[in-house]
């Protein structure tokens, strides 16, 4: 079979170890399913600051457009932390990189694990028929609109928010197509009472589902009532549609109510290439001590071999693999704290599983 | 003893009969505490729209000028809703009333009540202490940033934030003398590792921190990670301080904490006068119904009773009377399903308790 060329961009922190584990597991559904993955590595984030002094640098962009998918870890190192003004930090790389990869849908499912429900935050009644999916747009808005920055008297600042009904018109047929193979359902969240971009977005929604995805049920949800039912009704939902800025927001909000970061996987996808990157970040503190979940990352490579590759059985069997782990307790001391594994142990237990 | 006048802006839905209690029990507290209230009415929002043809008359605007505080029910009809595009729309007028009267500063506490901890969606250990408040600006930011609206093609459109630091500035001196009399910590949402203006935030805040209120503990939050410390560790927090659009998320969010929408009260305060309303919207399907939770808008005039006239002990009075009620069961159906009382029935248990 054809040659898939990943390229693996670990960054920071504990990325490089999650992603060693899902290249593990990657590895072995190569082996059992037939299929031949080549892996290649590249600078991120503060790594690549003090290597190349460039978050992200031409050589791991031209590694990127020469590949299949990208396989990411995390970004982010305390030395640049709360530094916001500091001149080079590695999140401009980050941004750059959606930006030049043209990475406009970010995609995160939630879903409850039986096995983790006792440590969400939320009640277990409240939560258990859980499973939602955030589509947020990535390139575009206030993360990247013009004119933004400081009045010459410094004493005002600016950002820009910015959308055009093409980018718009783009992310929301993936939300739609999604939902077809899901709950049917797409809930558009905005702030249509207040903006003119959410005002815009509501518009092109509705033609779009007017003239071709009728049969898919559509409401809208303003974003302050959306942080609420987010945690109130969380299994009302099916795909949830927005754009960059409340899409940071919610989609963080919504990673709590699985009761584990370290399971959330996530996909950032453009029209000719695909990252997928665990939720959680680079967790500085635990950084080499063989401690951290990599199953998020393991399940970000699940979505590659789907959205990417079109593998629909090899991703359903990591999953499979995950779930059965979970269920024999086998985890880091995130999910088990009686008697947690390492972060190579999981690894190996799951690939084991394949 | 000074007259107080109060304005009531009863507004739309149940607007006012929630008010009506409020009144109901200002008034006992003036005979009580020996205070003098006057009382005068004013139209706002659809009700304004339907008797005036604006949501916000200049009439209303006058007896606002004229009054030391307004108190405030709700806005928003269902003619209007789901028409972001209508011409004239209830929150239109809002948004011009926050800013003609100078209202810069949102402040939503939030507290759980242990009487109720069991209608919460969180779980019982994770909110039991939680005592918070919201400084949220209110006048600035997205919400009034020029340029707004769309390209002439119709093909993109733009919204603009903009804060001065005179703007941050006057709302975070309220946020650290809040500090001062709570549990002396402030945490600073913002996105400075996007935004210019939250860089602004943080810069300005930063100053005035050191240079009036190196006492007060400071630290900051990238506002999606607050989206999840919010609903992890609520009883993290002590005072949150934020721009507009980030508050207007984060003030909701935080209101599923307690267990209902229907106890919380807020005030939106200027240097010249502050209005003070409850966080819930209308409820338009219960108008009429005398089923209305009428404790959010009577915890509400607590507030006014506190920071407008500086009637502590006034204001202590009605809550321990509100905390008593919720101790003895007595309060609508949206708190205790199997034995409700009618709202009026509520106002009157807590006015003879004063
Ligand atoms: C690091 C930061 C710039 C980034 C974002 O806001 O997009 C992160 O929060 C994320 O969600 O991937
Ligand atoms: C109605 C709307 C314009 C308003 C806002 O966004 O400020 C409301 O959500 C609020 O928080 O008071």
């Amino acid at each position: 079979s054809e040659i898939k060329k990943i390229a693996v961009l670990a960054g920071d922190g504990i990325g490089p170890e999650v992603c060693a584990e899902a290249v593990k597991v990657l590895k072995a559904v190569g082996q059992v399913w037939g299929h031949d993955f080549q892996f290649n590595e590249g600078y991120v984030g503060a790594a690549a600051i003090d290597a190349k002094g460039d978050p992200y640098p031409q050589e791991t962009h031209n590694l990127c457009l020469n590949s299949d998918a990208i396989l990411f870890g995390a970004i982010g190192d305390p030395k640049y932390d709360n530094d916001p003004n500091a001149k080079v930090r590695p999140e401009q790389g980050l941004l750059r990189m959606r930006k030049a990869l043209g990475l406009y849908a970010n995609i995160r499912p939630v879903t409850a694990y039986e096995a983790l429900l006792d440590s969400s935050p939320l009640k277990h009644e409240r939560i258990s028929d859980t499973d939602l999916v955030i589509f947020r747009e990535l390139t575009g808005g206030i993360y990247f609109g013009k004119p933004s920055g400081r009045s010459e008297n410094d004493q005002e600042a600016f950002d820009a928010s910015l959308y055009s009904r093409q980018e718009i018109r783009r992310i929301a047929i993936k939300a739609f197509e999604a939902a077809k193979k899901r709950k049917n359902k797409v809930t558009l969240v905005d702030k249509a009472n207040v903006l003119a971009t959410s005002r815009l977005w509501r518009d092109e929604v509705k033609d779009l589902h007017k003239s071709e995805y009728k049969d898919v049920e559509l409401d809208y949800l303003f974003v302050d009532n959306a942080a609420m039912q987010l945690i109130l009704n969380p299994s009302s939902f099916d795909v949830l549609l927005t754009e960059n800025m409340f899409g940071d927001i919610l989609s963080d909000e919504a990673s709590v109510i699985g009761g584990s970061l370290g399971l959330l996987p996530s996909a950032s996808v453009g029209d000719s290439t695909a990252l997928y990157e665990p939720v959680h970040g680079s967790y500085p503190q635990a950084k080499g001590k063989n401690i951290a979940n990599p199953i998020a990352t393991i399940l970000s490579a699940a979505m590659m071999l789907e959205t990417s590759f079109n593998m629909v059985d090899a991703a359903n069997s990591i999953r499979q693999a995950v779930k059965d782990s979970l269920n024999e307790k086998i985890g880091t001391e995130d999910l088990f704290k009686s008697n947690p594994h390492t972060t190579s142990d999981v690894g190996d237990y799951i690939k084991g599983k394949i």
